[in-house]
């Protein structure tokens, strides 16, 4: 039996971030930050430590700005709870570091229908725009909607967070 | 009586033309794949066959860059569904060579009001990212914009598409 | 007891501002129109002329480029509703005059918080499109996304309109 992983869409500075943070710390026991960040991006590390001002005690954190899925299969069990933030950054590593997308988004999907533990993961949706004339802009976008649409699949939950507002929409009851 | 037409939207690589497709294979009789792709356009040109690679043999291919009220007019009867892939890209060719947008607006609106057979029609949802700097990419979302509400209030059903899960928007019985 | 504010979100064109005027108008009582829009700006100066020409004899207009916070809560009353169109535009003044975002937003807030009357209030929704390159315009998403937030939070009502068509966010009992 696998625990469901939840999928939090939110737009930027939709408050999606907070919004899944508070989803993590509602369940009981551990909390895992598994931050995609890479170290040497000056704005994300301030993020991350907004992030970690934030954060209690009961998290630790792990930087998987590559492995993802390894990263979160090893992360997972029950009684804790790995919150991934986020996965459009992790696109964006794997392509500033060629590595094969398709491949990865399938380990990644594969991983999450095998988890041990719940997890939430975070992305920003980057589809709703004009679209882009700058050719790998629009590649990364198109990259990002094929991520989505294949973690929504195997998800058992799927929320959209406008404003800081959160709309389901899909929820499987796990089983 | 008219029969409904469904507007899907999406961001892009949302999964809309997918789950417009699989709306349209779910009612009986055939169904014609209304495109608006210009054919020297490669990258839409591999979509398309992309799109008729999925497809099986209930489907035919009617190509209407310009005349898509025209096309759409005779394409729809009793009995077979058309899908038109997509409103956007017919907007970006009837700009390209200045048509009267207000024009075709109308004309497929009237079309729609009075169609003899189910449409469902498929749009890229371009207004919800930051407002373009370049003044044709602000008119061509501005224009964008009033097509959608435009095809919406006669449509009879409204579906916005996110990572491939529809939110209905509008749903008004067919009579 | 505070009048309840509805915050309605919207991308571009999406039909948010009609949408925001009917309900004002489903209100007994007058209407005030409060335009953020500064006067020197052609385009919006064109927008706001529509607005008008849309409007009929309940409606006065009072222009608030950059006290909104002071303008809204001289227009609130019982017996009356404000409409403030719209917050991005306002955003952009700020940003434009080297205000302090944070502290004018936090003004609004409270005003929001202590309103005499009922108000619609529209914003732009920016964020759901590819990460801007350029740094201004990434502020500019960032900051709107937490001006929305902070909206949010005290608003009583929230509504997401595309294409014309509204979802409601949020929706708390006025008591």
């Amino acid at each position: 039996m696998s625990a469901p992983a939840t999928l939090v869409l939110g737009g930027q500075r939709s408050g999606k971030s907070r919004y899944a943070e508070s989803l993590v710390e509602s369940q009981p026991g551990a909390c895992v930050y598994l931050a995609t960040a890479e170290p040497h991006d000056g704005e994300m590390a301030r993020r991350i430590a907004e992030h970690q001002a934030r954060r209690g005690e009961r998290w630790s954190t792990v930087e998987a700005p590559l492995d993802l899925p390894g990263a979160l299969a090893s992360a997972a069990a029950p009684g804790r709870t790995v919150l991934v933030d986020c996965l459009t950054l992790w696109l964006s590593n794997l392509l500033g570091h060629d590595r094969d997308v398709a491949v990865e988004r399938a380990r990644l999907c594969d991983t999450l229908a095998a988890l041990a533990g719940p997890a939430v993961l975070v992305s920003n949706e980057v589809g709703q725009g004009v679209i882009p004339e700058n050719k790998l802009a629009r590649a990364f976008v198109d990259q990002a909607g094929r991520l989505h649409q294949a973690v929504a699949a195997v998800a058992g939950r799927v929320v959209f967070v406008t404003a800081g507002l959160p709309q389901t929409l899909k929820d499987i009851p796990h089983t």
